[in-house]
């Protein structure tokens, strides 16, 4: 399958990710090591406060605001941090910058360019705040605004929706996450996933003729939850770029606060889940949800979630949690590609759609 | 029309929301700015940093989780505090608890009871950090595991869908971001508030008979920017719960970013749109809407934007922006509950759902 020539720059774009998320680890891996050095805090207190900030605040808009969602897990269990994802409208609409004492601020934008995001930066470096710019254009105004930068080097995106900018964020903060714990072995671990990521890619493509089982859903849902909660967003927000399908992201924990009350028989729902914490809080909502007869389309390395599955979508077993969203993504992306030219639509070109969206 | 006997506990509890508004903050304002006092910094350095935290950590769920999406711009604007809402499974699924070294945590639940919520409180107390429980029952385990309490006293509500805890959480919000502050012209804002939503009834239950239009609309979007994003939440929960309809909220900023591109004719597309720093912004989306030809629901007090809906929701004129939430909610609530009534579906109790929902 992989050397037939790919269907388009998106398809393109997904194959790549093994290879340039090795590519970011081999380039910058030390730097982010010795930035995470400059981070730590030397003082007495350094055994309750082990860093130069106490929270982590992110900026980030569309796909990299999904990134900053695993952010929230990542630095939450890896280094115990709080995590705030930023209302930049607070800056740009409202005129009101917060007070962002012994806060670590970081701007992930693919383009650099949104105002907002660079403006939450900018004004973090003002108050002399620790800021770091994640970006895939180290020329951008966000690279300049920032005091320390971590260059995706993911060579041009030219498909509208983002799919390997995505996956780089997510190296990028995992690898800033093993760095601040100056983990080794973590960062081990994550040195293996570019291999791992390029092996999910044959079950995947053995299964995306099936997709035209959904060529007219209306809607569906996409469920995770914990490290994966982002994935959902993710593969959601794909879904809807692509396909127009109304396609709403929940963790399985919300989905039990109201949400169900939408699902009936045949109701399509996505289930994100990998081997983990959180794998029987989705066990368990399988069983509701056999029971109402949903339509499930689940990426698992569990057996028994996959036999369960109208669709499964296998991913390799064994991987470590923290660095699963590097590959449940794929199996999303592919489906939302697949979909997309199910119904002939344009997936390098959605319409209505811009790849740099300035928001204020 | 405000003599008709209620359908059902939904639509007393809705129609409540003025009295019981007013009777919390007779009740609990001067117990809350005393409450404001003690969490000031009294030291050398209050000029930066006024308050003994530097930032909030919210835990909620649900409609509660909506009230905290509020509290991020009202902390964020009227008190320049950074806000985050807290992972809570962290805590509960993972075991990994953040450091929270300066937060203040304020825990939100109706019930009180769910078992991640109380954790996160009881973590930061056992930190040493300053808490706050915000519900509907003073005796339940939240309001036990927090130091300090602000009891919603809305008597039960007998309806799952939550409406006048959720109006009653955000004032809990307003009264005490006005606290920290101690501003006295916000307070009597506030305190003007009851009156005001009371007078929004009348052109809501007007327009109720025209929301037969929507008996077969199977997917709906909502849309709100800055204090109003909690709003577009909330609405959208409420329609799912109790009609459900496939709803998805978004701020007008991230619509762009993607989801614009399942729009087309006739989608039907809710805006939240008060007047204040974001309503050119909704304007300008309304724009590209209409080229799309879109269905327009739209509550705002701007006569524009009212006479280019398809269905206008008027909300009275001149409120303070940061108070908006607690009307625009309003005819939301109305618009749920009168679908499901066109739909014959039971309004109090929505198939699927319980009121204490508790998750780990």
């Amino acid at each position: 399958m992989t050397t037939q020539r790919p269907s388009s720059f998106l398809e393109s774009e997904i194959r790549e990710q093994p290879e340039v998320l090795d590519r970011l680890l081999q380039s910058e891996t030390e730097r982010v090591f010795e930035l995470a050095q400059s981070l730590r805090n030397k003082g007495e207190d350094a055994g309750d406060r082990p860093y130069c900030f106490d929270y982590v605040v992110l900026a980030a808009r569309g796909s990299s605001d999904n990134a900053a969602r695993y952010a929230q897990y990542l630095f939450g269990y890896h280094n115990r941090l709080p995590v705030s994802l930023a209302t930049a409208s607070l800056l740009t609409m409202y005129e009101r910058p917060p007070r962002l004492a012994r806060a670590l601020v970081i701007g992930i934008s693919q383009s650099g360019q949104s105002p907002d995001i660079v403006g939450v930066l900018a004004e973090a470096r003002r108050q002399g705040q620790a800021t770091i710019a994640i970006t895939n254009d180290p020329q951008s105004p966000l690279a300049s605004a920032a005091e320390h930068l971590i260059p995706l080097g993911a060579g041009p995106e030219k498909s509208i929706a983002a799919t390997k900018t995505y996956t780089l964020s997510l190296g990028a903060l995992a690898l800033l996450s093993a760095a601040l714990e100056n983990d080794r072995d973590r960062l081990n671990e994550l040195h293996k996933l570019p291999v791992i990521m390029e092996r999910t890619f044959p079950p995947i493509l053995a299964e995306l003729h099936r997709v035209e089982r959904y060529r007219y859903m209306s809607h569906c849902v996409v469920i995770g939850r914990g490290f994966n909660y982002a994935t959902a967003f993710e593969v959601a927000l794909k879904i809807k770029e692509l396909t127009r399908t109304i396609t709403e992201p929940y963790s399985s924990a919300d989905f039990h606060h109201g949400p169900i009350a939408m699902v009936h028989r045949g109701f399509p729902i996505m289930l994100v889940a990998p081997s983990g914490a959180v794998i029987d809080d989705i066990r368990q909502l399988v069983v509701t949800l056999k029971r109402l007869e949903a339509e499930l389309l689940t990426i698992s390395d569990d057996a028994d979630l996959l036999a369960d599955a109208n669709l499964a979508f296998p991913i390799p077993e064994g991987l470590p949690e923290w660095l699963t969203p590097l590959v449940t993504v794929i199996p999303g992306q592919f489906f939302a590609m697949a979909l997309a030219q199910a119904r002939g639509l344009n997936a390098d070109h959605p319409q209505g759609l811009k790849k740099v969206t300035e928001t204020m």
